[in-house]
């Protein structure tokens, strides 16, 4: 067979698993969205089957042989190289853990997940130990099959983050962990006291929707090519580059959670409408990483969406809405969409201490990979480094080691990717302003095109071609580097708490 | 392998067609509800991959096996022989038609339905023409790959009602247009008037949506197992038995439409959820055939739905929540709801003449699959049937020969179930009636519960294990017979038009 009809075939093959992958996602959404309550199991076994579809076409003889035969060909383009790489590196994920084993790990994902629920709705941490621990186990026994270099660790953090390290996390993390605490402890004793309570008000679930479509639709989510829908948590997925859909959950006595889910879900959501058409077909017409995307989901919804310049543009038209606002100035409002208050939940926190819960899960994740800390000790572990950092410790398991889901799913390495996204955004954000020095101009006055297009130019028309590391480099100039949010934080706070 | 093993097998083959069957739904489903613009072209392409993973299911080798491995196996039990029994005849259906003539045919639909929505549009049937003339030829051509007995268009009826021959049709039909007819007539010469202005007032969609949802709810539609969402043209889907979801369109200055095609979606949507767990892995687990269906449907929208105790029933709750019927007393709706108005669309037509639509359409398929009627005659035909039977005649092709998109899809055959459904629902009522002499009383007094159980007992809890000719036969003791919707609908107009 000549060569570039092998290549075809190759990418007729890998767009089956697009399709596979698209179809899994519309079946996941609607069951999170449409699904009625008697019809969830039914469609549980058809995502389970799904899924056992999709990985028998990952893990197959046949990928095997394309990737032997693509894999040392010099002569590829630099895109179909990259997409050769990456369905290597997906292949070896998938195929070197022992069949019967990865079964086990489903069985156990499903009892775990659902022990979890029941923990978290029980308040009660005993019931779901027993299936953490098996969590942490097959991820250890995992990282043996999948090899690993200098950290155990690593192998994970690799999964979601590729070229982050154990080694670079310490030295990122440290400097940030220090440089929070240290305007924690100066924003604790500034004077300045912010009321927030108006954001309590009440506020109709459909106000609240038209207004978050209404600045969705103003930096660059495009609604012809996506929706927004409500669900319990709010997420973003993609069924290719042309229907990528957002949800948010509103509640009616909290102004600020919907709408910032839908600024967060929506910088998702415009990277990857923004991924090019050229790019179908290879398995690379995605985000690059977890890290990459956090750092638009966020820039969107931080730097961009509780900026001062963000809501000199937006408060007129909010005030206009919203009756609710009268006699509340811009700095008021503005101050308490900013407001620091350390509090015990990852996903309640603030902009300044959302990065120290991150730490604390990244630290006791660390060391259980590495056989450092174990099942009988880890919700000690967790108290204390609340106190110590944050300086609050959980009354009871639901607010403390029981409030997320992502341990339950046995996804370990994949919390450091939420701080990554803060420090890349603001990476991103400290180049952005050397390139445009007006850039707060122009927020004010509504062009929010001109940030649509430089992160485009910079970053989501990559795609998953370029690694997090290749981004940030081109991007910026460097690597990673958690000066620049930390920078970031302090002018921001420093004129907030007047401190 | 042992027997035992093999029909487990042979199962779980059944299941994951079922499977496909689920997940092709979904995504159709999901692009009728939800697909934003951008996105209807790569969920068609998904859609045509899925349709190809299904069809090699359906006619695979290994399909084949099973069937001839049990098809004269007697120590089957009845359920299991009736699968069997109902995979040949669809392996036949897919498998008889040469590969290249179905992958053609299949090209040729996609042409045809794109041309018959601009040749709609534009409101010339010349810009269609061509393509139709391609829909007949090709299902002449595979009624004579499949075979006939008697009469060539028995073999398309036969798909979708099996056991309905022309033979039967002609005879039926016949009766059933001279009953319309001279009622029709009678109805005409009525010195009564009614006045039906008052559904054309202005009702917004959230009332339209809220009542039906509450109307739905009475009769027994499930929403634990459903959901009610709107689209352009109103459909029924099952994804199993425990979800089943129906659509509406809603207009602002029509009460009647939402409303009552809410209902007849809602019988559809009852009948697929009364299927019983039981025949999951098998095929059957559905309604028996579009006939059958449409009798539900028809029952519910307006055996039930347009009589007068279902209105003593549901009357004062309209009246609470739309003002707009102030002054409108119940007998005044009642024949509001019940107008007959001769009119060119079937799908505004009244319960009256709905029929003679279905006739007209009968009597050209017949003569086409038959040869006895040319494309290039074909809309002299349809026009002057329509000045025959309805005295009306089309004033452009759009409300003519173009209105209906069924021939656009090759569906040739279809359309007479749709005038079955009404014959089999007033012989359901005949005998109901006996069984349950006051069931009159029993709808005014809202008791929708035993109507349901009724239907269940004597259709829905047979899925497709029954055909629609033993279903009529068990259920009213003998064969189809019009002259049962004929006294219906004599009894009915009698009172209404005071004839």
């Amino acid at each position: 067979m000549k060569k570039n009809t092998k290549l075809i075939e190759f990418k007729e093959y890998l767009t089956k698993i697009e399709y596979l992958t698209t179809i899994e996602g519309v079946l996941y959404w609607d069951m999170r969205v449409n699904v009625p309550s008697k019809g969830v199991s039914d469609r549980g076994d058809i995502l389970a089957y799904m899924s056992v579809e999709k990985y028998k076409l990952q893990t197959s003889d046949k990928m095997k042989e394309y990737i032997d035969y693509f894999i040392n060909d010099d002569s590829l383009d630099f895109q179909d190289k990259k997409m050769v790489l990456n369905c290597k590196k997906e292949y070896e994920l998938n195929s070197k853990i022992p069949e019967d084993r990865n079964k086990a790990y489903a069985l156990a994902v499903a009892k775990s997940e659902t022990a979890w629920e029941k923990a978290k709705q029980e308040n009660d941490f005993e019931v779901f130990k027993p299936y953490l621990k098996e969590m942490i186990d097959f991820n250890r026994e995992f990282v043996n099959y999948w090899g690993y270099k200098d950290n155990k660790y690593d192998t994970l953090l690799n999964i979601y983050e590729p070229g982050i390290t154990v080694d670079k996390l310490d030295t990122i993390f440290n400097d940030l962990k220090n440089g929070i605490i240290d305007l924690l402890d100066k924003i604790k004793s500034s004077s300045e006291v912010i009321n927030s309570s108006v954001f309590n008000k009440k506020f109709s679930k459909e106000s609240q929707e038209e207004f978050s479509k209404f600045v969705l639709e103003k930096i660059g989510y495009d609604f012809e090519a996506g929706r927004l829908d409500e669900t319990e948590h709010p997420f973003t997925i993609e069924f290719g580059n042309r229907d990528v859909r957002i949800t948010t959950h509103y509640y009616q006595e909290d102004f600020k959670s919907a709408l910032f889910s839908c600024i967060h879900e929506g910088g998702h959501g415009i990277y990857e409408q923004d991924i090019p058409d050229g790019l179908k077909g290879t398995l690379l017409g995605k985000g690059t990483s977890m890290g990459i995307h956090e750092s638009q989901s966020r820039f969107y919804e931080n730097i961009l969406g509780r900026s001062l310049s963000f809501w000199k543009y937006f408060y007129p038209e909010a005030i206009k809405r919203f009756p609710q606002f009268e006699g509340v100035s811009l700095d008021e409002f503005y101050k308490g969409i900013n407001e620091v208050k350390t509090s015990l939940i990852r996903t309640e926190s603030d902009e300044l201490t959302y990065s120290l819960h991150i730490i604390i899960r990244y630290e006791l994740e660390k060391a259980l990979i590495n056989g450092e800390l174990e099942i009988d000790d880890i919700k000690d572990a967790w108290n204390k480094k609340y106190k110590e950092y944050l300086n609050i410790e959980p009354s009871n398991d639901s607010e403390g080691i029981l409030q997320d889901m992502h341990w339950s799913g046995g996804s370990f390495g994949y919390f450091p990717s939420y701080a990554l996204g803060n420090l890349y955004g603001a990476q991103f954000l400290y180049k952005m302003k050397k390139e445009i020095p007006n850039i707060y101009d122009e927020i004010e006055n509504g062009n929010f095109e001109i940030i649509h297009k430089y992160l485009n130019e910079k970053i989501h028309k990559y795609g998953s071609t370029l690694d997090p590391v290749e981004i940030i480099k081109l991007a910026t100039g460097e690597e990673l580097n958690s000066k620049y949010f930390i920078d970031y934080l302090n002018e921001k706070y420093k004129d907030i708490y007047k401190i």
